[in-house]
């Protein structure tokens, strides 16, 4: 089969477009144009067509695009026509925020188990979700069929989780430790670095400062 | 002044390359090239041309970039050539990782203060950073100059702190409430989106299995 190498800024607008027609299909919306949807999300109809077409003819010209047929569609792109079992590593803070976090679920990620090493911790529940120590992880991967974790540790625990998420057989990791680590080939490892998207923002109020100079 | 529209990407790749270019700075490396940084971080060699071509010419043809020199234009390019004063709303489990989480201070963020309407948390310490109440908002900003407010608050009052942060003078928000809020003109604005980067992942898992796929 054909690789097409998509754009991960495809993938998130693919993400963005899927809730506004989740929203628009709630309020019984049938049809929609690729414009309307780009007023909907704030990027221009010439991107949704270009977004849409890596995957194929969705729309009818003249017509626009059937709402739930599309949102069926991109859902299914994006791997959410299914639930994703999903365990969080690390107790603290961030990994209790994450436990409590009410995107994850409307979107179909489910949060099965949690893990912490403090004694203190395990057996405890944080949102109706038990925290297990790590010598439990392999035996609840395999049997809540768990295939993305999420590491919610400090920085210098995050390769060691990591390798025992993939030795236990999780194949995709979010990783929340500010921490570069390796997984092996066919393992998805994505970082979230926060401080990212303070450095996006002190980029734009300095654009401003200079755009508003003479 | 012309404005020039930069990427998004190519601004998150910056920050890629500042941290690498640090890195590199403190074994003692003086000159690096396009092709040695695109090693380092694993983008293509004119990938790191072009993003650096955005901003003048850095480098040298045949010799290269001096680390030191190309490190202190990028940091200054993203605005990150001085502190910034930031402050965070809300003191429940997301908000207290975001106080205890080292990334931010490594790049100049500063957690000056965080706010809550719970009486039980106003004057508590996370990480020697005193929780207050909202009503001390405007006076914190002015005193500390802060230009950066982060919503750790729930969706439900998420736009209600974003008014209140314009209110007092902040100008640069960084959202991390699953609700989709307003802002005046000027206001630079930025939604971290949790639940997105599990989406790319599971995305990338059905690549990965149609392509291995006969």
């Amino acid at each position: 089969m054909k690789t097409l190498k998509i754009p991960e800024a495809t993938i998130i607008r693919l993400s963005v477009y899927s809730r506004y027609l989740s929203q628009v299909d709630q309020k019984g919306v049938v049809t929609i144009s690729s414009g309307e949807i780009a007023e909907g999300v704030g990027v221009s109809p010439a991107q949704v067509r270009k977004d849409l077409a890596y995957f194929g003819e969705f729309g009818t010209r003249g017509v626009g695009y059937n709402v739930k047929d599309l949102h069926r569609h991109i859902m299914k792109i994006l791997g959410l026509n299914s639930e994703w079992p999903t365990i969080v590593v690390g107790a603290g803070n961030l990994g209790t925020a994450l436990c409590m976090y009410r995107g994850f679920r409307e979107r179909g990620f489910q949060i099965v188990a949690v893990f912490d090493n403090d004694p203190a911790k395990i057996g405890e529940n944080i949102n109706e979700v038990t925290v297990y120590g790590l010598d439990k992880l392999a035996e609840i991967v395999e049997k809540e069929d768990v295939k993305i974790g999420i590491i919610a540790v400090p920085a210098d625990y995050a390769q060691e989780v990591a390798n025992q998420l993939v030795d236990a057989g999780v194949n995709a990791i979010l990783n929340f430790a500010p921490k570069v680590i390796n997984v092996p080939d066919g393992v998805e490892l994505r970082n979230v670095d926060l401080t990212v998207n303070l450095e996006i923002l002190t980029f734009n109020l300095g654009t401003q400062k200079r755009n508003s100079q003479p």
